[in-house]
């Protein structure tokens, strides 16, 4: 039996009176997520506690059966992860974006204009700096995103970076938190690298093109998000299931990658509300071919949940229903388990994370099914699976591929 | 948005036969508590945990996210900060009776005769008392009620007191409980202070004139319930919630001046079946248009419990009830969250505590209505909030609130 986990970002929602006092998920139409719902167990999922608002790095953390308390230092080991960035125990890893400064020192751009092409082959050029010992990896991500990680003695986490949130400001001085000579030592080293690299980027011919088109040159890099990288459990071992993950954000990649899942790329995959749903599920279903479990991510419900855009969101949903057919038991060839929930609530009307639990289904051809007809939050309080904890659900899904490691004899 | 916690003392209850079968609750005729029912989401509360009877200053902790297992030492403390004396971390505190003791040293009324008047005025006589570099203060509560702090070096509340818990007795000495030169030097300045004591009260006016008229005089100290003062977590910092008490009863209002809430004094609120109810919810009217969060305390539903007294305690429930429509949505002109429980249950048939989880109910404008169309134990078990842990219940309101802190990113 395989193991299908689909996370659908920020999905649970509250009642909203121009939709009848339902939520996005009760309104939207989906035949094929109630139909999972009428034939699995169903519940309300708090992802890392009642009362507590996940972030998206801590809530895929705890639904992959990793504690967030333990593990989580911070998100600059996930985005080095998801962009690609070898990541070891110990390093320390940062959030970066290409940013544009100008001859007075002030930040111009806090994104070098959004920059579409050249970041990976201004990264080459900031290739081999040494300061210290320490070595310093920069790898571009998407648009002006990149993520820099830290490798050598003595290095800590326990910095401020020099992102000033905002423009027309000088950047500021990357800052000790506390006052060991390793937070002295990384934030020192932070500002001659950063020192360096505005040298070099400033002379690249890439941003010489730029200002000469008018675009923002990417002449200077923010850092910020530090987190040293943690020794996370391998989830193949853990579980020993051989692990896929599909994915377009770089953040679900990242921790995917941490836990030890092998991350399908594919350039349709966006993690936006443009993603290619119908390729995303296409990928979905061949690597169900080729591995135990899958994690499939859609992120575009998130972003509809920030935009506070509850139509699209109730449109997104149906989009994804849609695809799912491929999974129904009438039309899978073997023998699959389904489970699919969301990261976190992300109300319309809070257009940000909320502590509301989430609905959650999980389907098994033997499963215990209870009475609830279809998916969404109100329908999920009826379900045999009562209200239970992010930490819990891959024990529970490991139940229903009947692999099961008995505690005690 | 602002947060009203209304807390009525030992709310749950057992289903009593001469009720229908039916608790105090579900038998009395509330309204006011059914349309919040109603409007909001129910379930049932363990306080502390499941299977854990709370004690009255344990559940209150609790209730505001405050872990008792880490926090709560004895009783004292809250006692003492309930009657206005201002603790400190490190301080041991004392619960204390004004007692009459006889020429033969046996105690002949534990409370001194249930004094009404001039507490306050013996207490001010033993102000200043010194005994080896440690201070006594000692504070009148209501009748013959009264705290003692002992503040300075080398203390500890690993003592046993001298209240004989009968009457005919001589009181017992103060005992070290373990073998440390704290607890001896404890028990032995102790008993200096209320050999002092004695000394001084047998001389007061006050009590020859209580003996002129065949009263119990009120010559001795009976102290019981030692707890060093912890270090508790400030509710307001914590919660970013500037936040008062509405309370009678000097433990609740103790429990709430630690944790650093404003407590609003009003004489017509007694802690006892006998408070004004209408005033009381008319300075809890009041004081939310001064505070964002206020806790509101009704001590009577628990005095009735130990009593047995169900029929009491179901028309007590009936009585509060009709208070509250002030705060349904139609009538308060703010937007405003209502959280309604109990601290524990106090079966009727038990006439104490019980670990039995106590329904509770949350609303606010667009929270996940449930089904539950009524307040009561039984309906609250098919609400949409499930089992959940005191701990958890600031969480779920401040998320009701949208004061949302996100653990990651």
């Amino acid at each position: 039996m395989k193991l299908l986990f689909i996370v659908m970002d920020g999905l649970g929602d509250r009642p909203i009176s121009d939709l009848g006092g339902r939520t996005p998920l009760e309104y939207a139409n989906t035949p094929n997520l109630d139909k999972f719902a009428n034939l699995g167990m169903n519940g309300l999922l708090h992802v890392i506690a009642p009362g507590v608002t996940p972030g998206s790095d801590t809530a895929h953390l705890a639904l992959f059966g990793v504690d967030p308390y333990t593990y989580y230092t911070g998100r600059g080991p996930f985005e080095a992860a998801g962009i690609g960035l070898e990541v070891k125990e110990g390093d320390i890893a940062f959030r970066v974006n290409f940013a544009t400064i100008d001859d007075s020192g002030a930040i111009t751009d806090r994104r070098a204009g959004r920059i579409k092409q050249g970041t990976e082959e201004l990264s080459k050029l900031l290739e081999g700096i040494e300061i210290d010992g320490i070595q310093f990896l920069l790898r571009a991500g998407t648009e002006h995103r990149a993520a820099l990680v830290i490798r050598g003695e003595g290095l800590t986490d326990k910095v401020y970076g020099n992102d000033p949130k905002v423009e027309g400001n000088d950047p500021p001085h990357f800052k000790p938190l506390d006052e060991s000579p390793e937070a002295q030592k990384t934030a020192r080293i932070l500002t001659s690298y950063v020192m360096k690299a505005k040298d070099i980027l400033s002379k690249a011919e890439l941003n010489q093109d730029r200002a000469d088109k008018g675009l923002f040159p990417a002449n200077y890099l923010l850092i910020r998000g530090p987190g040293k990288v943690p020794k996370v459990p391998n989830f193949e071992q853990e579980y020993c299931l051989e692990s896929a993950c599909v994915a377009g954000g770089g953040l679900y990649k990242g921790v995917a990658r941490m836990l030890g899942m092998h991350i399908i790329e594919d350039e349709r995959l966006t993690g936006g509300t443009d993603t290619d749903l119908s390729a995303k599920f296409d990928v979905t279903l061949e690597a169900l071919n080729n591995y135990d479990f899958v994690f499939t991510h859609v992120k575009g419900t998130d972003n509809f949940s920030h935009d506070g855009n509850y139509k699209a969101k109730t449109e997104f949903i149906e989009k994804i229903d849609k695809e799912l057919y491929r999974f129904l038991p009438e039309n899978f060839e073997q023998d699959l388990a389904v489970m699919i929930t969301g990261d976190h609530s992300s109300p319309c009307s809070f257009k940000d994370h909320s502590a509301d639990p989430v609905p959650v289904v999980i389907y098994s051809s033997d499963c215990r099914v209870d009475k609830v007809e279809k998916f969404g939050e109100s329908y999920a309080a009826e379900g045999n699976l009562g209200h239970l904890l992010g930490k819990h659900l891959m024990g529970i899904a490991l139940n229903e591929l009947r692999l099961v490691h008995k505690f005690g004899a």
